[in-house]
């Protein structure tokens, strides 16, 4: 019989294929005597330089394959391994102990990760991962111990892991890695967005999958419901092989609409653009039939790095996407760092509530230096495509002010300096505080569009942290206090013949997207993979029919009656 | 020629008087070696026991002098005397390794000191004070050096300090204790509140008041600006004698308004309430011709203990109040507890934003018996008075349905009891949060009425966390946001034939109050100390003439344009 598992859908898209165990071997260290200190020091030394290469080889296939993003976490894995704070204590206690390697860099290391973890800091929390990640890998050369890795997998397997981490999964090759299954983990999780950027069907959350699943069992993962087969009958495997054929037929039907232009029932045009983190992503946006990149994170230039980026690897990053966008509308967010994103060569304060403290555009307006010279990267780029510039974190029309002046400074150095700077930037701000959204009617005659940043916005309205399990049922994005404040902004943007878009995750879902074309948004950026299916669905619509279900839900109560309602008649 | 400071100005009055420098003696501790452990352990167990007694007294004091909220810091301090996991170790130190007790206590509290504090934790940090302070007092027994002690002081002085600690502010007599000024601390730190519950004039802040001031030094304070005076001419003192006769005058002009109703000049009437901690401020209220109780916070019933506090406790103190206030409105505020105020007997989840995360009304539905237990002591008393429950951080009907439902089944079940409950006991919620003010008139069609909580709206709406310094430039109440969403609250309360009332710092705040009147609220709710002075300030404006100026104000850009408007219109 057959038996079935079931966990989070994290990836859509269906696959057969044998299971593969990904599993962690135990690394058992004993403490010992040596009586050669120097050369045991120099073992160590040469277990060092093996990860190294090592490491440097897995970041650059992964820069080049998957993205510079997910390459700058080996980055910051070789930042460890040549960290004199850590190494320096092994070599040490190797000298001075004569202890053997092997016990030295685990203590060592354990003490880190101890300190590190005890910081109750999410950013601290990561160096403790990266940490154990790279001792792992350099006990391992000591040992003389083979880590499996993902990237010797050589025939068509689906990948059972209790986790992933992020040096497994950007190593996942995706001709043969046909989908995975993970015991713990989340829809957000680093594993499942990377699973949504490859097109690899993931179900994450199974619990028993390791569990249950032996080497070479034969399995059904179903990424669309989150469904697992074991040992499924020929009955079950070609039920699912039609639908899959059918999820395949749906995504060629989409992809006809690739060229296409995004329009309503009723002739009303939206724009679909994607949102991006490196130069790299660009690619993904045209391919999936993107009309304009609505949101650029630059922090990532920002991030895996020991030294702000300068003003010219700016310009060239800033500069490649511009040119390979070819005149589509392409919106750059300024440095959105602070909060939960933190930069190891900056020294930021800790603070008790960091998503209410100094960060984004508080902190560039604290270090206008550092500001300065990312705007004047931008403005010099801006000559290579159709740029706009937007701030992050707008809680007061002060900063606005204060930031666009740096704008038309910089821009005016340029020009006295000689340098061609284009003459029609558009320059907005994200609306993710709801002070922002309530004045939005002040804003719109200041700004030239604004783009609503849902994330955050529902985060602050309902006053819950988003990253807290504790309250997630608090974050609400169908709240028809979201909604109001929505509308608040479209209609504000409208009165001044301004534009609105969206980038945070609900301008790309289902239930969402009806409601928004009936508030008027002009402009929707998500995920590249989605922008086809946004397409169809959008081209199924009338907006002016969704127009005429909003007073309705705005007046409702809960996030789950307008969730309802939508489904029931949108 | 005389010398000028200035720092904050915390608390109204001002006061002439000599200096009295308030120092730390250094309790300097030396390593040696005891010969008899047993006879050391004893000398350390009588430090200890002269320290229980004399906190116990000091709380005591406290407690009749100023509130049991107050005393509670002596609670946790005696707390610390007696923890076996502090007192263990000294012990076990002093015997193991013949040490005498001076080092061992200094030793073992660092070490829990700086683990606590590492925790960069609110809660734990003040744990680590408590630890400080336990420690200097023990110590000081041990050295035989004598800490001064503001309590000791006998003649009309004016403090100079540093800092105050809770212990010191609380032993200030103000009979002579006429002033106080401080190098570091803000208008909210808790000695400047305390100042203002005792009436003393304050001025926090100063940088250089301990640098420059010596003890018997004529002062001057002058906590309506801030100014302080060193050795004033005595034209200066005359000046100023003046002015403290003139602010006296107009607080004997405000006594005289004590038991009148509070009416603008177009009779209009709204209700002037206070803010409490405590039943023992009950007695301020009515002495400051308070009309009713705005906001009773209940959370320091819970504090300062090992346990929650029992049905009966707490109905003792429910009861005390409503039956002190004899029918006057009295809204009691359930439990808010999580975020920046913890129990120590209660293990809440650390979380990375606290503001954010699980507290008040979110935490009491996810422990629904320790909720009821305060309900039904709520209910039980509610026969003797005027009794209203408050809901806080109330964020979606569904949390108020499902509190209201708790409350609607305590009642039915003491009923069954044949225990009487009044039946016209109003149920109504704190706005604190974003989403509810834009939800308002759905939240109005159930609720009793609204108090804005303003100081979370405004931490809120601003996404600025209001104790963060990095960003303390955010929490502007003028700004026009708050003021749109307070205007949406009241509103939408009338529409349905409800009151709103405001219990945050903003209701008692002289540049509020006149857009507040024509904003139409209801209910002001403030410090006991400001009451007249409120009642004052409404009694000299028109009602319909501020509603004149709200459209304009609602319209404009930035918190400053709207203060400085108010002060030049209103």
């Amino acid at each position: 019989m057959k038996k079935t598992l079931s966990g989070i859908a994290a990836s859509n898209g269906i696959a057969i294929a044998k299971a593969f165990r990904l599993e962690n071997p135990e690394l058992n260290v004993e403490k010992s005597t040596v009586t050669d200190a120097a050369q045991e020091v120099a073992r160590f030394e040469a277990a060092l330089n093996q990860s190294t290469s090592e490491l440097e080889a897995i970041k650059e296939r992964t820069a080049k394959q998957i993205s510079d993003k997910e390459a700058a976490i080996f980055g910051a894995h070789l930042l460890v391994l040549s960290d004199p704070e850590l190494v320096g204590p092994i070599k040490e206690k190797i000298e001075t102990e004569q202890t053997n390697a092997e016990y030295a860099l685990q203590e060592t290391a354990n003490m880190f990760i101890q300190m590190f973890e005890a910081m109750d800091n999410d950013y601290m929390k990561e160096r403790a991962a990266d940490i154990r990640d790279v001792t792992k890998r350099v006990l391992s050369h000591l040992l003389g111990v083979t880590i499996q890795s993902p990237s010797m997998i050589s025939e068509e397997v689906i990948i059972i892991a209790e986790d992933l981490t992020p040096s497994d999964t950007v190593q996942l090759d995706p001709s043969f890695v046909k989908a995975f299954i993970t015991d713990i983990g989340g829809r957000t999780s680093h594993s499942a967005i990377l699973a949504r950027t490859l097109e690899i069907p993931a179900v994450v959350g199974a619990k028993e999958a390791m569990a249950s699943i032996e080497n070479g069992t034969l399995v059904i993962v179903d990424g669309l419901d989150g469904h697992i087969i074991l040992d499924p009958d020929s009955e079950t495997v070609a039920e699912y092989e039609e639908k899959k054929a059918q999820y395949d037929r749906q995504k060629a039907e989409w992809a006809k609409l690739k060229n296409e232009p995004t329009v309503t029932t009723d002739g009303h045009a939206v724009e679909l653009g994607a949102n991006i983190g490196t130069p790299k992503d660009t690619a993904g946006v045209l391919e999936n039939g993107g009309e304009a990149i609505g949101l650029y994170r630059t922090e990532f230039l920002y991030m895996g790095r020991d030294q702000f980026p300068t003003e010219d690897e700016q310009y060239e990053a800033y500069s490649s996407v511009l040119k390979a966008m070819e005149g589509k509308p392409t919106v750059v967010r300024t440095l959105d760092i602070g909060g939960d994103k933190e930069l190891s060569y900056l020294q930021l304060p800790k603070e008790l509530n960091p998503f209410l403290g100094l960060r984004a555009i508080r902190l560039c307006l604290e270090m206008p230096d550092m500001f300065r010279t990312q705007l004047r990267a931008l403005l010099r780029a801006s000559v290579h495509g159709n740029l706009k510039i937007m701030f992050p974190m707008i809680a007061t029309l002060d900063e606005f002010r204060q930031a666009k002046a740096l704008v038309e400074d910089e821009k005016a150095k340029l020009q006295t300096e000689g340098i061609d700077v284009s003459d029609s930037i558009e320059i907005g701000i994200m609306v993710e505080i709801p002070s922002t959204a309530v004045m939005a009617d002040t804003f719109a005659k200041e700004v030239d569009f604004f783009s609503i940043g849902t994330n955050d916005l529902i985060q602050y309205t309902m006053a819950a942290d988003r990253m807290n399990e504790n309250v997630s049922y608090l974050y609400q994005p169908f709240n028809p206090a979201i909604l109001r404040l929505v509308k608040m902004v479209i209609d504000a943007s409208h009165r001044e013949g301004k534009w609105t878009g969206m980038c945070g995750e609900m301008a790309g879902d289902e239930i969402a997207i009806p409601i928004l074309l009936g508030l008027g948004l002009d402009e929707f950026s998500m995920s590249a993979s989605s922008i086809l299916k946004a397409r169809s669905q959008i081209g199924k619509l009338s907006k002016a029919e969704m127009a005429t279900h909003i007073d309705r839900i705005l007046a409702m109560d809960t996030s789950a009656e307008v969730a309802d309602y939508v489904k029931a008649n949108m």
